[in-house]
């Protein structure tokens, strides 16, 4: 019998009649001859009730109590979802993070998954009673409660799909799948019925925010086709799978936007080797992770240093810039949050040198000034001032010729 | 160092505020020099919000999905209170029941503790850490989660004092202890300092709702001191302690009343052996508790059979009442809501026998009727008309002698 596991997200979630619903898709699939494994998010907005009540009692949350907290809004939503499967004749057990147990490493609040046994599950399957388990959330080896991170609950799927070797992992969200383009900046951008796991990964790294990105790796590792649906019965949906002769030829799949990037520039430093390891070294340690970096040619023995960062961590990474900034000598540090980062993606980049050309052409057209450029094997990506961010999109959009046709 | 478990009710817990403030009492405790270990329920609300959305899926709530349900509550309020904690600079760690783990029977939604390993928080104490451990919960020998009924928090303090043979077992509540009788009833009534185990076991039963009856059972059980205090900051408390040469030597220490109870009647039935127990078989069957048992004397062959129950299992009762006078050809099922249980309560009554008559004249004064009487060692309880309730506690409050001084 084909094994399922699926996942609803909290938009899904939101009310007793959203649950009534989602247990409704459940049966059915269940009617249709399927074995199912339910993972649940937590109810939509209570994780933000827990958020602002912990904010409330302190201002610098304990890691481990902020795990144990947030952890019961995925525990609540599973045992309310056996509820209302119970409610419709099903067979139905609710299980915690704990009580699988799935395992992880001791980082709290983006814990790791180590070990997720499967024999409960099993027998509930064998018994043929559908587990539902809360997301987002395991046990590390200290027996404290930790969680996965924001969208932890979809790395939960993939991970319950690839220890029970389910046929496919079903993600039900708010959208009815992949496109090539985020629909609200681009009205052409056209639904995508099949993306690969490299395109994905690429996609969710830079905003477009269908999937938790360690999810996407947990599937590409253990080859887990992926499935994402609307929960609100479109009939659209995008498959995440492996590469494969009967892809879509286009070069580029999909136009992405992240304006969740700031630029720091450390300005007039003595060029000698080293420099781009002391400049770093401080952030690295800081836990802030750097993304595109360039330095330029030297003039007179000084140069600038530039990367580009999450926006978010600025306000921790400016004050450890400033103390190096004095250390080294130089005159000044820069910093910049009004950029944004436009990327094409597509397996096809491997193959057509022309891209970035193409690219590049396209912006300056619009006569918007590249400032950062990256690349990958399958994308490329540049920075350019945020306010031109939409309109890059569409030229771009334009550019690759992905319209909806 | 003296060790306490603390343990503060919903009503304690109302906000974030609340739970500062509780979170400052605690601190307060430990820099008088104690160890504390904290038992917390639920935020004011949050069960009564979870049980309202699982009657909205499922009007037959499965149990077990109930009590996993239910149970985040106590685990929500135990991280918040940690954190409020640290927020004060003491070192604290939450404990959902899964984790102690606090064992139980499998009877969900009112299981028994079978089993409290404390090495967990042994270690926390000694590392000078504060355990905050959520109330009400366990998990049983299948790893499912259970709760210990409503008020099971109380149960799950006194379990801990029991196991750490702790010094004292506070109770903090929305009430400053125990009352000749209920001040909103009786507004002579006088805050007691002490009762006895036994005492308060009869009043617990019998509606004097301070305490949880397994937790004073409990304690009496392990000789736990108790001690129930207002989380408002009042100066009164009342002890519940064995029995002691210091008592205060009044004959009766409390009037309660409990208007939960209804009364029914089984008309002429034939009077032959055996008939008690087809009458109340059923019902123990249906595990519908039955407190007072009155049989007429027969007439004719002929008798009639009364007894009282919950007004809680009124409705499940009658039916298999009707169905019984069938059986043994009775001519009819009586109930009666209408009633209430008033009773007079103190050690005292062991040792003074005028302790019935005084009751019986006290009412027979004011014409109120007593339709049932039972009596244990250290109390007399009448059934009466309901409408006659407060009247009958302000009377036999004056009748003992227990208006304050």
């Amino acid at each position: 019998m084909p094994l399922i596991v699926q996942k609803y997200g909290g938009s899904s979630l939101a009310t007793s009649d959203h649950i009534r619903r989602v247990a409704g898709t459940i049966a059915a699939t269940k009617r249709e001859g399927h074995q199912v494994v339910v993972v649940v998010s937590a109810m939509r907005g209570e994780t933000d009730r827990l958020i602002a009540l912990a904010a409330e009692l302190n201002s610098d949350t304990p890691a481990r109590e902020l795990d144990a907290l947030l952890a019961t809004g995925e525990q609540a939503s599973a045992a309310l979802m056996a509820m209302a499967l119970a409610s419709l004749g099903l067979r139905a057990r609710s299980y915690a993070g704990l009580q699988l147990p799935l395992r992880t490493d001791a980082n709290h609040t983006r814990a790791r998954i180590i070990d997720l046994p499967t024999g409960v599950l099993r027998r509930d399957l064998d018994q043929n009673i559908i587990p539902v388990v809360a997301g987002f959330q395991g046990v590390n080896g200290n027996g404290d409660i930790t969680t996965l991170g924001r969208g932890g609950s979809d790395t939960t799927a993939v991970a319950l799909a690839a220890a029970l070797q389910a046929d496919v992992c079903e993600i039900y969200t708010d959208v009815d799948g992949v496109y090539t383009a985020d629909p609200n900046i681009c009205p052409s951008a056209r639904h995508l019925s099949k993306v690969t796991y490299e395109e994905m990964l690429e996609m969710s790294g830079l905003g477009a925010k269908v999937l938790q990105i360690r999810s996407v790796e947990l599937a590409q590792k253990y080859r887990v086709p992926l499935l994402v649906k609307s929960s609100y019965g479109s009939d659209k949906c995008t498959w995440i799978v492996e590469e494969a002769e009967s892809m879509e030829s286009a070069v580029v799949s999909g136009i992405t936007l992240d304006r969740g990037v700031a630029k720091l520039s450390v300005i007039h430093v003595p060029d000698r080797p080293g420099i781009a390891y002391q400049i770093l070294a401080p952030l690295a340690e800081a836990q802030i992770n750097v993304d595109m970096v360039i330095q330029n040619a030297s003039i007179e023995g000084y140069t600038d240093f530039t990367f580009t960062l999450s926006k978010e961590d600025l306000p921790k990474a400016r004050p450890l810039l400033d103390q190096v900034a004095e250390e080294i000598g130089a005159r000044e540090i820069r910093a910049d949050d009004s950029i944004a980062k436009v990327s094409a993606i597509g397996i096809g980049v491997k193959n057509h040198p022309g891209v970035a050309a193409r690219m590049f052409k396209a912006l300056a057209d619009e006569n918007i000034n590249i400032q950062m450029i990256s690349t990958s094997e399958i994308r490329i990506s540049c920075i350019i001032e945020s306010k031109y961010g939409e309109l890059a999109v569409r030229v771009l959009h334009d550019a690759f010729d992905l319209q909806q046709r």
